[in-house]
């Protein structure tokens, strides 16, 4: 979350009312703003919100227009015991998001989610079925995790999943109470790491091609391979809703 | 697989008869015989099976007592084109098995796969539904796919399911039509690499604990916090078989 430190007390504090905007939400405010002026898709990070007397973990897609077009609610909340390391129950005072968040931009059709979503294969996989370009996770694993499952985890959704993965932490800060591992990284569909920062705060470019998932995908069919008489992964918001296939 | 060079000419000329056994099946015999006299579990790697007029990619395990506790029948066939760099289809000339294979052993409950099985990840989330402490790959990938995706992939099925996984790969032989990039690994449920090998060929040993399984969820409780109201991954065996849960 970018417009609080990572604790308990501000997710309280800090929240905003996203629904009703404008100066009730000042951080989505300026997002809309920099998005119209400047002609930009933006996926906002997250920031905690408040709504109908709940807390939730939320990040919000703007277009170029400056319009609000999807916000994802983190649908699973991070609880770790590792006792001596690290402690944290978000669902002592969050609550889960309803649904997965796929939205289709002027950039591609891009699925949502935050941090701990990414720990999920089978959000990925979901999202990938919807027909997504690129899955976009705002997040900030921590000093512990970090290192040894970052980057494995976002290769990991990438490669699996023949598509984009784009990851956006907040910077290393060794003064806050929660210290962010950093390393905001965008994956290509062969697992391939197309850009990376490092703990510091940085402006990442980084340019995509979609083209390289339909070659993946021509070269290596997963999706035709996959054996749908032995498993099969349900999306059941689309079962409720009795979508066709969006590809 | 190890009793010939992977091509499809000697996939037909290596091919055993594995349920006929004794002198059908040489390579067979004699992993069983290993397995008696050592008194110990052996995941024999795979060899081409003749069965019925088909040919099968095929895994054997036996029992500490030498008799053969399960055979594993490739479930994914490996069908890449990447031109210039590899071509190879698996599905000119094998029939892909009809089942996961999962086999409690003396030494803990066993899922397996076959090298291009360990691209799917519903494969080894099956298996962790089923109970699997570990999951073993026999494999071989290739010069082109090995240094981006082998370790990447065995991390993500063990830290994605909090399980163990162990691989095993020939060597790596320049002089073969196939090359395999070797690098047999073991990894831990925390995705950490317990032991790895190189491109020679080694005898590993090392020391596997189930006990970090248990502790890696009590620490971290993904198989709690997944969003069973979301989405759901269909074990369509079990389904079929109507058997309750394993654990």
């Amino acid at each position: 979350m970018w417009n609080c430190q990572y604790s308990d007390e501000n997710f309280c504090i800090c929240a905003e009312d996203i629904d009703t905007g404008g100066d009730a939400s000042p951080s989505t405010s300026m997002l809309s703003e920099v998005a119209r002026s400047r002609e930009i898709t933006i996926v906002g990070g997250s920031i905690p919100e408040h709504c109908c007397g709940q807390l939730y973990n939320s990040c919000c897609i703007f277009g170029s227009d400056g319009l609000l077009m999807a916000k994802h609610r983190k649908v699973h909340l991070f609880d770790i015991d590792v006792p001596g390391d690290i402690t944290f129950r978000e669902s002592d005072t969050l609550t889960a998001g309803e649904k997965p968040t796929i939205v289709d931009t002027d950039v591609g059709r891009i699925g949502i989610g935050i941090c701990h979503d990414i720990r999920f294969p089978e959000l990925a996989m979901l999202y990938e079925a919807r027909g997504a370009h690129l899955i976009c996770y705002p997040g900030a694993f921590n000093m512990s995790t970090g290192q040894l499952l970052w980057e494995l985890i976002q290769r990991a959704r990438a490669a699996d999943n023949q598509l984009f993965v784009a990851t956006c932490s907040l910077a290393c800060d060794v003064d806050a109470s929660y210290v962010a591992w950093g390393h905001s990284t965008l994956v290509g569909p062969f697992g391939e790491i197309i850009a990376k920062a490092g703990y510091q705060e940085i402006t990442l470019i980084a340019e995509i091609d979609y083209y390289l998932i339909q070659l993946r995908r021509t070269n290596l069919p997963l999706e035709k391979q996959r054996r749908g008489d032995l498993y099969k992964l349900v999306d059941l918001e689309r079962l409720d809703t009795q979508q066709g296939p969006l590809r």
